[in-house]
Order: C-alpha cells, then structure tokens, then sequence
C-alpha cells in the first residue's frame, strides 16, 4: 500500500472510523456511572465540522443521543450521527432515541453495534432506515463490545458478565497453611482490583473467607469514588447456613450488603435472618437442595434479573472452583506475587473429580502485564461443556 | 542531542561498540561447543578495515585470538584487536594468547571483561600493557559477562551456574496425583527446555522422578546436534541408596550417566554397585551424614572441579525445593500451561519450615514470554541467606 493514495471506499470508512473512536472515547468517560444502562458515545457531523455530542451518564438521565442533538440545538438537519450502539426504539425512562434522530432530520446513521438483545436487535436501525436515513453499522465494532462487555453479555444471557480475581504466589499458593494472607500482592495489585470492583455491579464471597479475611470488599480508593453517579458495588455473601455475624467488618460501610442463604436454616434460625437485617443486609433465600450448597446458577439468574451487567468473584478455592467448573467464570484475573510458598500452603483452586490431565480446566490468556512488582494474567474461561 | 555531532569520545565508544558486538557475534557462534572452556570472539581492526577474526570453537584447540591473528595473515603490526575476555597469561592447552598478541605487533587491546577468576584478573591486560599497548577495558561487559554466565559464576565460586526448570499448570501443578503428568505444556515450550538442556553440562535428577517419568534427560532435537564439539549433557542421578535400575531408560543412550549414592548404600549392597557401573554409569559415593539425603553443596563443588559451567535440575517438587531453599539456583524457567489442574494435583514445590509469609522464597523476574501457548517465566533467585 505504500505511496498508494486510498480510494474513495477507504476514505469513507477512515472517516467513519476516526468518529466512532470519538464516540468510544466519550463512552468510556462515563465507565464507571452508567449502569445498569450500557456506556454509549454519540457524536454528529456535518460538512465535515462535529456540530454536537455526548454520552450517556447516568441512567434516568438523557441518552447519549439526545445530549449531542442538543449540543447540535438544531442544526442536525442532513448530518451524520454516528452512536456506538444501536438507538433505542423503545419508551424506557425516556422516548426512543432513534424518533430524536429522525425528527431531528439526520441524513445518515453509523452505528458500531447493534443491540445485543436479540429481541430488539435491528429494530431501532429499521425504524430509522424506513425513514429514508441511510444506515451503516459495524463500525468498530470489537470496541464497542468491549466497552460494554457485561451489558452485552446479561443481553444475551440473561446473567451477568462473571470476573473472578485471585492473587497467588508462583508456585499458585494464596495462603499460608494457617490462613495468612496480607498480602502476597503488592500495593499496585491491590490498586488494580479495586479498579475491577469499582467496575462491577456487585462482589460475590463466601463467608468463610469474609470471617478469615474481614474483608469489606468496598471501593475504597480511585477517581471513580469522586464521580457522580458511581455506585458501591453490592456485597454479595454466600452464606448457606447463616453464619455471617452482624458485627462482621462489611457491616460498617454503607454499601449494599446480600446475604444468599438456604430456605431451611432461614426456617431453623429466623433470629439470625431478623438480625443480619436489622445490622442491613438484605437476605435472599434459596429454597431448593440448598442445605448442601447455594445454586451458583440460579443466583446469577437472580442477579441478572437485578440488571447487573458485571459481578466479580473474590473467594477462596472451594468457592472460585465451583463458579468455575460449573463454567460460570468468563474472565479470570490472576495475579502473581513473584515468591514461592510452598506445598503446604493453600492452593488456587479446587475442582473436585479432575483426576486426569485431560480433565483439566482449559483458559486461554488474554493479557500479560507487569503491575508494580507482581504479574497479572487475564483468562478467558472456556466453557465446552456448558 | 538530536541534531549534535557525536565528539571525538563518543565515536570512538561507538567504534568500540560496534566492533565488540562482532566479536560477541562471533563468540556465540560455538555457544554449544566450547566447553568447559569460555565463548570468545575477537576481531582484528586496521585502518577502519577488519583484517582477521575468529572464535574459539572447541576445548582444545585455539583461542579466539589464534584465530583472528591467523586470518590477518602477518598484517596485525599497528591493528585494533577487539577480545570479547581478557587474553589468558598463562600456558594451558595453548600458549599465552597475551604474547600472541604482543608478538603480532597490535597497537591497542579492547576487551569487554577481564578474567573472571579473581586469581588472574588482570593480569593478561598488565602484561599486554607493559609491551607498551594501549589497553581498554569494559566495552559491551554486560553481555560478555551473560554469555558466559557459567563459567564466570563457576570461575568465581568453584561450583557451577545452576538452573532449574519446571514445568506447571497456571495453578502451580505438576502432575495430577496419579503422578500423570505427560504433557502439561507444548511442543514449543518442550522444545526450549531441549535448548535448556544443550547448553547445560549436566541435567540433575532424582531417582524417584526418573523412576516415574521414565526420563532419558538427553538432548533429542535442535540444530546444536549437528555442531561438531556438540556433547550431550551428563546425566546425574541422586539416588543415595541405590535404587536405580540397570535396565531404566536413560542407560538406552550414550551420554554418560553419573549416579550419586551414599557410601553406606554402597558398603551395603556392593553387588547394585557393580551391576550399575555395568550398565554404564559411574558411581559417585558420598561419605558423610548421606544417608539421610545428599549434601547437594558438596555435590555442586565436585561439579565445579568437573569444569561443568552450567548444570540444569529438572526434578520434582522435594529436590527442587531443597536446591531452592539451600539457595543453590540462580535461575529458575517456569514454563506455565494455561489450565488449571486443581488442589489435589501435585504442588511444584516442597519448601519445608516456610510456615510464615514472610518466610516465602523471593525471586526476582527476569523475563516473561509466550512459548507457544504456555508462559515461561525466567527468575534471579535471591539468596539474602545464603
């Protein structure tokens, strides 16, 4: 291609390019705010100038179309319209974006994605492309369904967009024989989970690590904290029996607090469900087989009911195994310390019946990095047998 | 500096440089074949002309600057000469290479590092000097010194550079607890252990993981194999009491085998002594206090006696660990499969006594790539104890 001059086709597609990346940009700017709604950035253009644009920030608030038709104030007329997801076409807290564009007499729509609810996917571009707007979509694509990954994930699934995070030494130890654990990761490590629970809807633990560890599994530190709009992630116990002591460190903060417990020792022990309640927490009851363990699926049925795009596990081996054999884990953060514990401390994972190699819990590795002194890997969980 | 000329001094670094690197170049061209003599390049410059190089290629035969001078052909008189390790000042299998150099006439001698063994360092370079020759030292001395890491550790401490590798899933597993364990990582990464292998002088085993494994520990692909000088890596077994037997497969091949027993064991069953020597392998005995385990520090100084530059532990989670925790690895390659295998698979190390955090093994990380689909980590283990 060199000294070649592009050809119109591949101007066009430049253009169209170099504009949804603006839109992405104005997106990720409010990543942390948006939710339950997706992060979406729109940006209008006419003879070549930006006339308008804007993202969505919080939901209730105006959609990311309407800000930059607004920021247009009427100019809109003949422009391009370029979202980085697919205009509603439904009444939801506010009127349907893709009515604002067509009364507002844009001549072209460009969009990265279309929406990912298959129910509704297509409808919005279609209203719109019967308005004789013309309609491009798949622009950056990849981006955009990245930005929203857990969004587009509860979209499709019906579930939430599971993370996990696990800190180990190299040799896959999280801690020592006698529970000890603060902290095999460096403070940069640490920075970075924070990072993950900010951008999560809520943390799951169990509450054997929640007593070992007193965790509060708060965000306690970032820019985000300063944002309008961010919201504590929800403190999710797994807590079949009821165990979790209203004087348990997670009850000073003021973030949400779930209790996930059984049926049963809710029926054997209502005192204990009168005062998890009464110090905050909202317990939610499992009713079936559940004296033996909570029903990992049903809860995230559960959760993505409660329009949670993103939930992160931060739990010991028991826990974090059966989310992933039960091929409930999409990504895995691992991060490692570069020190060895040895054979006698505790191991990453339990996964009860792999006995032989080929049995074994394939990932794939989708990022490497250094984070001060420690390694993260992040893994992609590959679930064949789902 | 953008846009500056270099001054008189920095050209004649970078002149320096320049010519180093081609001798460091022509050094590594017999990395598989010198042992347990050092990899040296030198490079004969006249007049901005190379006028003769060469490196030394095999024990034996000779040095580097025998070579170059050769090639130079009677025109060293007033030369440049570029020696990738201070010219030897004494008479081994060759004569002098310091009066070789004298004798041909050079007007200047650069070298990247001086002799290693503190008990002739510098002695080469003062009698170069006191011929009336300009003498520069220190030129590209990091990578003259690493790629001799072997012989410049063993020059320094009488025993050799020692690395170990192992092979793991990401959760720190060797094998499942049936002992299965072929294979856990690739082909590429099992090719790199090959390469791990070639330059090594031994491979370091236990006789426990031989016995599982089946190990041939030889050197089975690569292009070192077809490199005149190229010799397989000696085999050691530690196996203090004789378990080894006559028909195992690593006595299938022609490298040589070292097995390392206790005398005990030997004054005990002379008759597997006999039949071992039999099959081939030489019979180390170690006196004191062995039949508990061997003195692997009296064991790496006999090694050093042996002119091994580099022995290689490929071993299970026990000797690993006693290696380790004796601080007798420099270096470490974690080879690290992307799966999980799970708290009942078999730990990669045993590091007796490590009950606290900050007990924990610290190494420092070298290096992190992709090997195929697996990880390798290279580690500096850090010996603050030793």
């Amino acid at each position: 291609m060199a000294g070649r001059a592009l050809n119109d086709l591949q101007v066009k597609s430049v253009t169209h390019e170099f504009y949804m990346a603006r839109a992405l940009h104005l997106a990720r700017q409010a990543y942390y705010t948006t939710r339950p709604n997706p992060r979406v950035g729109c940006v209008l253009v006419k003879d070549g100038q930006v006339i308008g644009e804007g993202a969505h920030q919080r939901a209730g608030e105006p959609h990311a179309e309407v800000h930059a038709l607004r920021a247009a104030a009427g100019r809109a007329q003949g422009a391009t319209a370029y979202v980085t997801l697919e205009p509603c076409s439904h009444f939801g807290r506010t009127p349907p974006c893709a009515d604002a564009l067509i009364q507002a007499g844009i001549a072209h729509l460009v969009v990265a994605m279309q929406d990912p609810n298959p129910l509704v996917a297509g409808q919005g571009l279609a209203r719109i492309a019967a308005a004789g707007i013309q309609v491009t979509s798949g622009i950056l694509e990849d981006e955009a369904r990245e930005l929203n990954q857990g969004f587009v994930h509860r979209m499709q699934t019906g579930q939430p967009w599971v993370i996990a995070k696990q800190a180990m030494s190299l040799d896959g130890r999280t801690a020592m024989a006698s529970g000890e654990s603060q902290w095999i990761t460096g403070p940069e490590a640490r920075s970075d989970v924070q990072r993950l629970r900010a951008e999560s809807c809520a943390v799951i633990t169990g509450v054997s690590s929640l007593l070992a560890d007193q965790s509060r599994l708060t965000v306690r530190e970032g820019p985000w904290l300063a944002q309008t709009g961010f919201m504590q992630p929800t403190r999710i116990i797994l807590d079949s029996s009821l165990r979790t002591p209203t004087d348990a460190a997670l009850f000073q903060d003021a973030a949400p607090v779930m209790l996930v417990a059984c049926a049963q020792a809710a029926q054997r022990h209502p005192e204990r469900v009168e005062a998890l309640v009464g110090a905050g927490a909202e317990v939610v009851l499992q009713p079936r087989r559940c004296d033996e363990r909570i029903d990992l699926h049903a809860l995230l049925n559960q959760l993505g009911q409660r329009q949670m795009n993103q939930v992160m596990i931060e739990a010991g081996a028991a826990l974090s195994g059966a989310f992933l054999q039960a091929g409930l884990i999409q990504q895995l953060y691992l991060y490692m310390a570069p020190q060895f514990l040895g054979d006698a401390a505790r191991g990453l994972l339990s996964l009860p019946g792999v006995v032989q190699l080929q049995q074994a819990a394939q990932v794939r590795v989708q990022d490497v990095r250094a984070v001060g002194r420690d390694w993260r890997f992040t893994l992609l969980c590959e679930h064949q047998n789902r």
